[in-house]
């Protein structure tokens, strides 16, 4: 096309595509290109604007790590990685939630029953429930991925104070599909905003809040895995979780114990807790492959 | 929002603005936001195909240096810069193309006439014309900024064997507007394909080149500054310009000269060109402010 256009621009575009071009790519950057092309036509994005934009990458990328990406995190507060989630999630079973950038591969094992709380002050949780299929069997073996922020609102990777793994851990499930460790009850925290996600943030008026969450990755032969995350009932941010996390079938309830009443056996921690306790359940529903 | 679904991320993300924002960059991020979660919908992207695009812009975030702005190229071939250029071009007048990430700042004022070629080999052509207002006046003291590649398809910046300014330029106008210089005619190019944009180039069958063209910014008080190009209307590669800059009006003929012609007077090299030459003529139409 000699005489690009505003108009004809994108059909240009998508006119200098090879005839081999693979037909995945091809939708995906046909897709791309029309809404990039339309976003820049309905505002009427001017020089300047189109420059803060590219700066605003440009920044992100300065700013990312192996430890940090906030490439990661832009995804986030745009509701683009909830959005991801949300398509492929599965319309049978417990929704799926994203995995945010705090996951650590190959945490410890440990037995069912361990507790995650250890030398860390707060109130003890416990924390159970069952991996089921969508018949309601349980799935025996089923692994759970679990990880949250220390009572001080920071993950491990955040911290240097704490170690490597803490409140990272990796269970593999009883034969009925059980599940059960003890843990103190996660707290809501912000997203970073030292970098152009928290400029994106001010500039729109938005808080960095995501409300307090368990996250978990439950695996099992033969099952899609499942990346989720569970959120207590009484949030202050569960109906404006920065990143977009929350779904209802993820919201549970923590429940008040009285003193004396933790359970005597089967736990790391039975025989060690007399006060007040909470304790949620949260049923997983893994479908199959 | 708490139970956030697929269907009604777009409105819950648009509710989180806090009321004072400023208008317009509610107006950009309602935009941004509502084609990004378009374009996740209509290709129901996969966490694979997210992953490979945060990957992408993680890539283009490292191959960055103040010399190479991998980002301006991905805007650039991704037809983005093109039409933010078009969509402010003046509806009257000359028009405007894309600046490209080779222009540099306070290049050497030379008096009208000088030649840029200097050392190198190619034929010498002559570029001549006038900067006009839109009832064809002649504008006085306009000021050109003119720069193009070498022979050998490198600008300056790209090239450790030429001079910081080697064929970068600024020529102030004649009263009546005229000016005339004489260089080597430009040569087509290719857009580095040693990165991310290279692999966009690749994955969907497109070739990195560019037509041959003299980049211009011409300016004059009252009038609103032009940044466009000039391209030979025999160059191969005029209908698919990988940056999408070629317009009607900004492609030129270049007119081969005959032996002995050369002009006499009002140039660096009168009397010093035997041989046949070319000549282009380029007018240019200011907008008044």
């Amino acid at each position: 096309m000699r005489n690009v256009t505003e108009d004809n621009i994108t059909d240009t575009f998508l006119g200098y595509f090879g005839k081999d071009t693979d037909p995945r790519v091809r939708e995906i950057m046909d897709s791309l290109a029309r809404h990039l092309h339309a976003f820049a036509r309905e505002t009427r994005l001017t020089h300047d604007e189109w420059r803060a934009g590219l700066e605003l990458l440009r920044e992100t990328g300065r700013i990312t790590t192996p430890q940090r990406d906030e490439f990661v995190l832009l995804s986030d507060v745009l509701g683009l990685s909830s959005l991801v989630d949300m398509i492929h999630s599965p319309e049978v079973g417990t929704s799926s939630s994203v995995l945010g950038p705090f996951h650590v591969s190959n945490p410890p094992e440990y037995p069912m029953g361990a507790d995650l709380r250890g030398d860390f002050g707060g109130d003890i949780v416990l924390v159970s429930g069952r991996v089921l299929d969508t018949e309601g069997n349980g799935i025996p073996a089923a692994t759970l991925d679990i990880w949250q922020t220390a009572p001080n609102g920071l993950y491990a990777s955040q911290d240097p104070d704490q170690d490597e793994f803490s409140f990272h851990a990796k269970f593999t499930a009883d034969n009925d599909g059980s599940y059960r460790f003890t843990t103190v009850k996660p707290v809501p925290y912000t997203v970073p905003t030292d970098g152009p996600v928290g400029k994106i943030l001010n500039a729109t008026g938005r808080h960095p809040w995501r409300p307090s969450h368990l996250h978990y990755i439950v695996e099992a032969a033969g099952f899609t895995p499942l990346v989720t995350e569970v959120f207590p009932n009484d949030d202050e941010y569960l109906d404006q979780d920065t990143v977009f996390g929350v779904r209802d079938d993820l919201v549970m309830r923590y429940e008040s114990q009285p003193a004396g009443s933790f359970p005597a056996e089967g736990l790391e921690l039975s025989g060690k807790v007399d006060g007040p306790w909470e304790q949620v359940d949260f049923d997983i529903i893994l479908v199959r492959q």
